[in-house]
């Protein structure tokens, strides 16, 4: 019987380039080493406000850094990327939906991330506005409307914050995070050492 | 005539770990590219001021993914690393005798911060004590009291000053940060990035 691996966990916010660009490897990655990816969305103002922690460009001298080095990182990976604007923005909408998709069609929730991360980072399509957002489900084939009840009920607010409170439990204070046979790799950049461990094992 | 390649710039700061982990590697992967290493002693504690950033262990829940990363980054670099204690410490002599010797007998100022930082990280000894650096000196072939004389002079304070003004005026906020033809790459995490500067050229 083979040995069955467990799947890859991949913590994102829809609002990171650097988890837009790990959106764009980490698939083709874990499957050439048999595994599975597990998204789980989360809010990175969550987390870093558990952290103490502010987005890279919101720091004086980082900015600049981090705008220049979200377009090269883009480039050396080989994905295409734009800065949208605005940005950053708030992506509670999405990532509702995204659970909500999890939980109820389950095949379709990486789809959907996937499908957000694109329209934000290529398409500048705005992600916290309501109308964007109802275009963008009814091009993905889930009826706006529905999609609108989903981000503004109760339930589904309550499960996103769940999934944010689970994942600072887990240590995870920021985007991409990954977690593989428990061990924690935060960052688009610890891609290496994330193939190095799906190649060859704890090292 | 050969074309002269500038210098790969090395702001570096003698507690950070992976500026330990890259100061590793840097010299010989400048060298594959027919490259020098221009090395810039700065303090961490001074930057992160102006870019209004604190020290990734000083942050709750990314400090354990800290402390256990410096430990995974410097094996999968290859690099003997031991967390010292005390951790972070206090390092503007060690690095006001760096600029001293760099201006005075430039050949030695790299391998000064080199002994320091492998005496640091692998052998435990802390920088910040003043008999431990005088013994340090020692070990390289500077006179200790000649050694004491230089880190306690307004001279050569002012001028670890202004290397650490010069490298915010730069856009240096946090350390390993390398300036390769004017391009800036911070962390020891940009390595592959670096290296295909290095080979082919801006991308």
């Amino acid at each position: 019987m083979p040995v069955l691996h467990p799947a890859v966990e991949f913590y994102f916010d829809f609002s990171s380039p650097y988890t837009y660009i790990a959106s764009e490897w980490i698939e083709a990655l874990a499957a050439r080493h048999g595994r599975t990816v597990d998204w789980k969305a989360i809010l990175l103002g969550v987390t870093f406000q558990a952290a103490e922690l502010r987005s890279p460009v919101s720091h004086p001298i980082k900015r600049e850094y981090s705008l220049h080095d979200f377009d090269r990182s883009a480039r050396f990976a080989g994905v295409p990327f734009t800065l949208p604007d605005p940005f950053p923005i708030a992506t509670q909408n999405a990532a509702r939906l995204f659970w909500w998709l999890k939980d109820e069609r389950s095949a379709s929730a990486a789809p959907w991330a996937r499908h957000c991360l694109r329209a934000y980072f290529t398409r500048n399509v705005n992600l916290a506005d309501v109308d964007a957002l109802k275009r963008l489900a009814a091009e993905f084939g889930i009826d706006p409307d529905e999609a609108e009840a989903v981000w503004t009920a109760p339930a589904w607010k309550a499960r996103l914050r769940q999934a944010c409170d689970e994942a600072i439990a887990r240590g995870v204070f920021g985007a991409p995070f990954f977690v593989v046979d428990g061990e924690p790799f935060w960052g688009n950049d610890r891609r290496a050492q994330i193939e190095r461990w799906l190649a060859s094992g704890p090292f």
